[in-house]
Parts: structure tokens; sequence; C-alpha cells
């Protein structure tokens, strides 16, 4: 009899029963102090590339919103809100950072599991490590921890099916990442580490009804994903239990939250295949989905010298997916202009695609851009289902005035894990987003953080 | 064009678009300054017998977890945690102290929507109205509020199918009653209470886990559904907008958690029906679906002096949900004590069911009672099928070993709608739970809230 029956708990199986995710938890607590070189440096990566999204993300009115809710309700607390002088607790700075990292359209994908890990994970994880002062390195390690647990859950789900039937995968899966980040700061053992991810399915929400009558809540999804798990992962640390199977058990995540539960993917080549070397950052702020479609016509028009006056049509052959769900008017709202193909497709003509600013309220409406919008048009393409969404693909044909025909394929964009940035380009897009709004020294801090405490890099997020 | 469509957010219907969510909140707004004195007093019953609920789960070790959490991750409030001198932010406070009222079957249920409103929004209502430094009456009117928005949240989810396809009630529809609750005491207009619906959609969670491979989780469901009503309230209270159609929507809260969504519950007979009116507070520490054989029990037991070695045996005709997942050993552990059918009924006959000391760990594994649970038998009968869950029903067949056979049937048990308890049996369950640990004048100081302010009660609920 555990120690949670005696009391009144439910019947809990023994910690070695061996539930899937017991056996995740006992992978990711292995890790600690283990995490390969190769596996730090893809973190220090994306946790500069979350940082960049987060200075540009805080200044959206949701953002701000969020901010001062976290301000308000977290104060008392030691951990940054970035941007901001005032601090909050760790569950709140989470919730704030993670709200504006996922504010814009601007932070990491793992594609296959349909989930930003970077804005759930980051944040998470930079709260817990600041408020235990830990290592830069534990940190780092943290984040790693975070990616493979929020890839993994995303990809057991069956984030296809999980999707349609209206649940957000972000905020779902997201709380197993935050949790097990910060169930490893807090230096939780396999047993608590699974304690952590059972709470964490008490905590998973979020539906896709933005997507239907419309509001700002969606941008809160990373934030709250963040904040929920930190909390599941304090709560196992004061020796609350959680459910002995909350990723694959009946009515865990993986059986309630989807038609097409995919269990045995949290565990699968546990230690070969890791989700961190997974993740596509996004050169652009618009949908991932529209990505291939946006480098190909902008490779063509730098090659080519095209202006838009010279276009007669584009025809973008695609995914179904794309085809059904981003084919909309991009001029009626700054999100409709981040998910629409025609729009972003047009917007690769006219202007340099990785300024976050061509989806400023002002911009999306000129008369030049609507024009050249209506002049493309999208063509489902089955080669691009088939590799759907690990591998993002389309193939651009522009038409010019004057007859010639200008083609061009991206199958796996720039950003992806089959065309990677270089850590140059990477540092390039944070200067980007955070120039005048964080210290510029940040990338060179968060790259020197395995010799550091994390203490180094959080000074430099909050005002001089 | 809304001011969220030109700043990014998704496109959103105007406010008298008449989603079925913004005419319940339009609803529900209107009450403000016109709840109906029958409505007050049925809100000042249930604020009491939550105090009593919360007074007695503070002391579950899963309560104390969840209070330490929220002492150091919302210190800087000004809150009442029931029962500790350090107070909290009002999201964290409401956490911890719905965590409490939730924590041993104590606390009240809307038997037909399947969830505890009590737990959750007397908590957040509270923790608002501290905050705010609301009226009494303002705090009494936000708890009418809250109810009838959990209940009707409860009804239109479809809650048998919804609780079937694996998802808690109490902490899915529990965030709009919170959510409501607060939106009252912040004093939200019809499209500022719509937002905070719409934003709760958002953080709705809870799956049923915790009845597959166990754990404390279930434990902080209503606490965290008390949390995200303030949160959502919150945020709708700083401009951010929540979804049109938050609770009816495609993607809604009736669409994607159940197989049956029953959305025209969400307003059918809108003033006419009221929640509150429809709430069992429980006079025994066990699972609602049980009272009415333990009642039958107790009156045999009572009127005709009977003791257990008298008993040859018992067999209970009851519905077909309490013979399929009511019918366990109670002996093994103190959940499954307080939801086995068996278990409850021996205890009636050994005791008076009215002590929760029953379910002591040490007294739940008593012989004598395993030995008498053994004689108990259930059968399922189709008459207490018709009118469940709303009405709940069990005939008791006592056969004594010298052959007499003894029947009561109890349909619409004491404390239900059917038959509820008086307020002085509602004040002697809160005496019997809170003595030793809560201010003896509790009961009064909320029976005076209407011409008082909730600071009056809220410094009886902190140590002297």
């Amino acid at each position: 009899m555990t120690a949670s029956q005696r009391q009144g708990g439910m019947a809990s199986p023994p910690p070695d029963s061996g539930s899937l995710s017991a056996q995740l938890a006992e992978f990711l607590t292995g890790l600690r102090g283990g995490v390969a070189p190769v596996h730090l440096a893809a973190a220090v990566n994306c946790v500069i590339d979350t940082l960049g999204a987060i200075a540009y993300g805080a200044e959206q009115p949701w953002s701000q919103a969020a901010a001062r809710h976290a301000l308000a309700s977290g104060s008392g607390g030691a951990c940054t809100v970035v941007g901001s002088a005032d601090p909050a607790s760790p569950a709140m700075a989470a919730f704030a950072n993670g709200t504006a990292a996922h504010a814009f359209e601007l932070d990491d994908v793992h594609e296959e599991a349909v989930n930003h890990p970077g804005a759930v994970v980051v944040p998470a994880a930079l709260a817990v490590a600041e408020e235990l002062n830990a290592s830069g390195l534990a940190f780092l390690e943290a984040v790693v921890v975070g990616y493979e647990a929020m890839g993994r859950a995303g990809l057991a789900v069956g984030p296809v099916s999980h999707m349609l039937a209206g649940f957000h995968p972000t905020s779902m899966s997201g709380v197993f990442g935050a949790a097990a980040a910060a169930g490893h700061l807090r230096r939780l053992d396999a047993a608590g580490l699974n304690h952590a991810l059972g709470i964490a399915t008490s905590l998973a929400s979020g539906t896709m009804e933005f997507a239907s009558s419309g509001g700002m809540a969606k941008r809160i999804h990373a934030g709250r994903a963040a904040e929920g798990g930190i909390m599941a992962a304090a709560l196992a640390a004061q020796g609350f239990e959680g459910a002995g199977d909350g990723l694959a058990g009946r009515y865990g995540f993986c059986r309630v939250f989807t038609d097409d539960p995919q269990p045995q993917l949290l565990t699968e080549g546990l230690g070969e295949r890791w989700m961190i070397d997974e993740i596509t950052v996004k050169p652009y702020a618009s949908c991932s989905d529209v990505h291939p479609m946006v480098q190909a016509t902008a490779e063509l028009v730098a090659e080519h010298g095209i202006r838009a006056t010279e276009v007669e049509q584009i025809a973008v052959h695609t995914t179904t997916k794309v085809f059904e769900l981003n084919d909309m008017d991009g001029t009626v709202s700054v999100m409709a202009a981040q998910y629409s193909a025609p729009f972003n497709v047009a917007a690769a003509v006219l202007t340099e695609p990785s300024d976050p600013a061509i989806f400023s309220p002002d911009r999306i409406a000129d008369a030049v851009l609507a024009a050249l919008q209506a002049r493309v048009s999208l063509v489902p393409d089955p080669i691009y289902d088939a590799t759907y969404a690990w591998k993002q693909g389309a193939r651009v044909e522009i038409t010019t005035t004057d007859g010639r025909v200008l083609e061009r394929t991206v199958h796996g964009q720039r950003g992806s894990m089959h065309d990677p940035l270089s850590d140059h380009e990477i540092e390039r897009k944070f200067h980007a987003l955070a120039s005048d709004r964080l210290d510029p020294g940040i990338p060179e801090a968060v790259r020197s953080l395995p010799d550091r405490p994390v203490s180094e890099l959080t000074r430099l997020l909050r005002p001089s």
C-alpha cells in the first residue's frame, strides 16, 4: 500500500510498474548531467531564438495584458518578466514570457507534433532556473528535457486527429514539456517526475475555439502551459502524487484528447531520436506551413529580379492542409495575414519576408499587396501531403507578364531540420527582433551558459 | 472591425451577435443588484457548507501541499488561505481553498450536472471579493451567478457523455463558474463577461485519469478551476478578448469535450430554472450517489434498533451507475471507502454516517466493518435509473438473523433539492466539521453578509 493509498489517494501503481509515463520519466531523469554537447548546442539556439520572439512579442497588446496580470497576481516572486523591471513568481513570470513568445507567430515549431516547444519550455525553464539560482548548464539540460517531453506528448496524442477534434496542441502537450523542464531543475527523481507528469495531465487545456469565434485566447496558450507545468513540478516536489500513467492511462492525455492515440511514441527510440533535433526555427512570422512557398517565392524574386508589376499569376502547389486552411484573405486582419498562403506569397514578392513589420495593421491593407495576393492560386499536391507535417514542401510557379514561367521547389524549408539555420542566421533573427528592445549581448550570454549561472542571462533580460 | 481584429486577434463576432455564450453573459450581468432574497439565502447556506468542507479538508495532506504551493507562488497578495495566517494572491488563495473544499467528498453537488459548484465558486468569489473589499451582498450575488454559470455549462456539455469520455466535470465546467463569479465582482459588463467566458474555455482542464492510475490530482481540480476563472476575469478586465462563443462555438466547451452536446441548456429557462435551487448539500462524506442507501439504512437501524450482529444480509436496489462503479471493496483505501456502496451501507449500521472520521485510515480496515460489508449486495433497478442523476434513489432490504425483512426506500435523499437540509442542519454540519478548526461564529457572520462587507467574514477565517 503506497503512502497515497494509506492517506486516501486513489490506488496508484508502484513506481516500477512500467507505465509509459514512468518509462519516459525514467529516461528523462537519466539525462541529468548527461546531455550530449550537440543537444546543448541545439538548446542554446532554441533559447536565443525564443528570447527574440519574446522581445518582439512582449509589445503586442495581448502580451501586455498578460504581463500586467502576471505582475499583479504573482508579485512577491523574484523571476524576470522579460522587459519589465518588476519581478514575479516563477509561474507568473513564465505565463507572461510564454505569452510573449507565442504572441506573433515567431516561435519555433516541432512540425510533426504541430506544437511550439520553445514558447512553453524556455519560459518555464528560465523562471524555475532563476528561482533556484541554477547553473546555466542545468538550465540548458532542462530545455532539452522539456523539448523531449513536449514533443513526445505531442506525437503520442496523434496531433492531426487531436487538432481536428478541436484541441490546441501547444497548450495541450506543452504542459508536459514545462513540467519536465521544471522537474529537471527541481531535481525530481524518476518517481517524482512521473508524479509531475501525472499532475500535468490534470492541467492540459486549450481548444481551437479561437479559430472559430475569435479573440486573443490563443495567445495565452503557451504561457498557460508553462505556468501549469511549473505548478505540476512544484506540487510533485511537495510530495503531491500524480497519476501513475498520466500520459498513456485509460483517461490519460493520449486517450481522451484524440481519436488516434499513439502512446508507443512516448518511448519509441528514446535516446536515438531526439525532439530537439527536429525543431524548426522560423525565418518568417507566418504559419510555418506556408514557409516553403514563401522561401521559394523569395528565391525566385531575388534571382530573377522580378517586380510585382511583372507578375501575371502565381500558382502554388502545396499540401491539402494549406489548400484547405490557409487559403484566406490576408488583408482583413493581422492574424489572417500571418496564416494566409496567398498573402505571404505576395508579400514575399514585394518585400523582405523575414521582417515581421509586414504584418502591421496598416501594411496588411496595402492595395498593391491586395492586388498581387489576388493573383496567387493554390493547388493541392500529394507529393507534399506524403511528407506532411515532418517535412513541408511547396512548388511555386510564377508566370510573368512577358510569358516566362519561373519555377522553384522547396521541400524541407530553411530553418527546419532538413535545412537548418546557421548560428549566425539565428542570431541575426534575434537582433532583427530584439534590436532596441533587449541587450544585444544576449546571444553571447546564452552561448556562455554552460560555464555560468543562469543569472548571468536573466540580469540582461531586465531593463538596465 | 473590432479592436481585436485591428490589433491582430482572430475575427470575433460583435458583442450583439447573440452567441449562446453572449446570451448567458447578458443574463448573468443583468443580475447585478437584482438577485432574489430566496437565492441569496440559498447562497448563504452554500457558503456555510463550503466553509465547513474547507475547514475539514484543509488538514488533508494534498490540501496542505496545495496550500504550501499557493503561499509560495502567490505571496504578495492579500487574500485569505483558510486556516493560514499568511495571505496569498486571489488566484492562489482560491486554488488552496478550492482544493481544501474538494478534499474529502464533503462539498455540495449539482447532481444533474455531476459537478461540485461550491468547491469552485465559493473560493473564487471569496478571494476576489476580499481583494476588492466588496460588500457581502456582492459576494453572495457572485456566488449565485457562479453557480448558475457552472451548472449551465455542466448541463450543456452533456455530463454523462462528458464523464464517460474521460473528463472530470468539476474542473471542466468549474472554470466558467469561477469566471462568472469573479467577473461579477469585477463589474464586467455583458461583453466583458463574455470575454471572460471565452478565455475560460482555454483554461478548462482535468481528466478522470485519477480513477485509473491513481494519485491525488483530482484533489486540485476544484482549486485549479477557481484559479483559472479568476485569471479569465482578470484578463477580461484588462481588455483581453476571449472567443465570442467559448461555450457553444464550433471548438467551444460544449462541442469538444463531449459526444452529446446540449448547448441549448446554456440559456433554456434562464430566470425560471436556477442552478442554486438544485444543489445537494451532502450529509455524508461519501459519493453522493450512495447517499440514498446510507440514509435508508441509517433510518432502519435507528427505528428498529438493529445491531450489526443481527444482520443476515442487506440487499440494495440502486442505479446501474452505482451497481457498476460503486461496488468496490471499501476497506482498501480511504478513497475506495468513500466511493464504495457496500462499505457505506455497512458503516451506516455500525456508526453515525455523518461523521467523516469513519473514513480515517485505521477505521476503514476494521474487521467487523469488513465482515458486515461482505453481507451487502447490490441490485440494479430501472426505477432509479429513470431519475438519475437529478433525483437519486435506493431501496434497502435488511434481512435479520431472526428472519425479519426490514425495507426502506429513499428517492430524493436528505440534503438534495427534493428534501433539503434546514438552516439548522447545515450549521450543525459546519460545526461538526469545523469545530476546533475555525471560529464558531462563522455561520452567523455569513448570515449577516447582506448588510456587511465581506471582510467581516474573511477576518474570521484566519487564525486569531
